[in-house]
């Protein structure tokens, strides 16, 4: 009887263990799922500010990319543009020196037909010289001057053709101009063509190491 | 007795219940545990490739944008380039053009030149033909032409200046050409001015409403 009566005691101390035991799984178990909750939501979270992110980027690449397109149609017929203006600069320089040219064809013609109806050679030469001075002006308009053949020479502006024995000259000077050399701004486009004075003893030097 | 009895054989039995109740609860827990680790893995999963695709899409965007920034600046340099090539394309122009005109200048004075020395009129008249046959080959070289002022009157490439009333001719038909038009490729640069038959009727009905 002492037997069962313990064993109904231990089976109630069991039972209080147990109970103790799953309320202490149950809350075990509430904490472990509240903590993955907690979890899952900030995953969650994460997730969505990705997501956000992810769209924010994606817009800004597009964006760009439009961008890079445009820019680069812009460009393509910016140049396509360029290569055309080129073209009509060229065309509207000669256009413009033409034009002016055409008066000096003019005056050369009235200058010819004079001549088959007169005999005068200084009317005829002092029309000449009238369009060589407007053609030498038309030059200067254009930024074209003679270039400055006196005095020492030099080898940017002038082109030595010859040389000149001579005590009265300095050495390397300008004796004569053979022609005239010309200059476009500050750029020498033709180098004038000049005998140079040398002193006799050079000359002889000249020939001995020839 | 019974009862005590009894109240073991429930005490088992409820031991029992309790047993497979608290399996079935670790079971359903054990599940929803999987369930959720299932989830959790999930989550993470799609916050890698949310992360891989946030990282490509940062990288194209950057990509974008310095490729964006490179071609700006090349168009900007371009743009530079090509205003300095524009002014170079103008002097190249003239300098071409001009230093093919030197070559008549220096014409010309060899003519005064000769002028100067000589009294034969014809010989200068003959060298004054000369330039001025370069002086148009010059022209026609750089693409201007004379423009053709004969038969009907086109007011796209001559300006009428006066008219003759006559019944030889037709109406409207050039009579006279008073100055060259000269035309730049295709282009008239300068119309001829020319002088233009009308019919006598015409040049009565013209005077009455006046």
């Amino acid at each position: 009887m002492a037997d069962k009566n313990q064993d109904i005691e231990i089976s109630i101390e069991e039972k209080e263990v147990n109970k103790e035991q799953e309320e202490l799984k149950q809350e075990e178990n509430k904490e472990e799922k509240m903590e993955t909750e907690e979890n899952i939501e900030q995953l969650k979270q994460e997730i969505n500010q990705l997501k956000e992110k992810l769209q924010k980027t994606e817009e800004q690449a597009k964006k760009l990319s439009i961008l890079y397109q445009t820019l680069s149609q812009d460009f393509e017929s910016y140049k396509l543009r360029t290569l055309k203006e080129k073209e009509q600069i060229k065309e509207e320089t000669i256009e413009k020196l033409a034009k002016e040219l055409l008066n000096i064809v003019d005056n050369f013609e009235k200058a010819i037909e004079s001549a088959k109806l007169s005999d005068d050679i200084s009317s005829l030469a002092k029309g000449v010289q009238m369009i060589h001075y407007q053609l030498v002006k038309f030059l200067e308009n254009i930024g074209i001057n003679e270039v400055i053949a006196e005095g020492e020479f030099n080898p940017s502006h002038h082109e030595a053709i010859d040389t000149y024995i001579s005590t009265e000259h300095k050495p390397n000077e300008i004796v004569k101009v053979l022609q005239k050399g010309y200059k476009y701004k500050e750029k020498v486009i033709r180098p004038a063509k000049v005998v140079v004075a040398i002193p006799p003893e050079e000359k002889e030097e000249q020939e001995k190491n020839k």
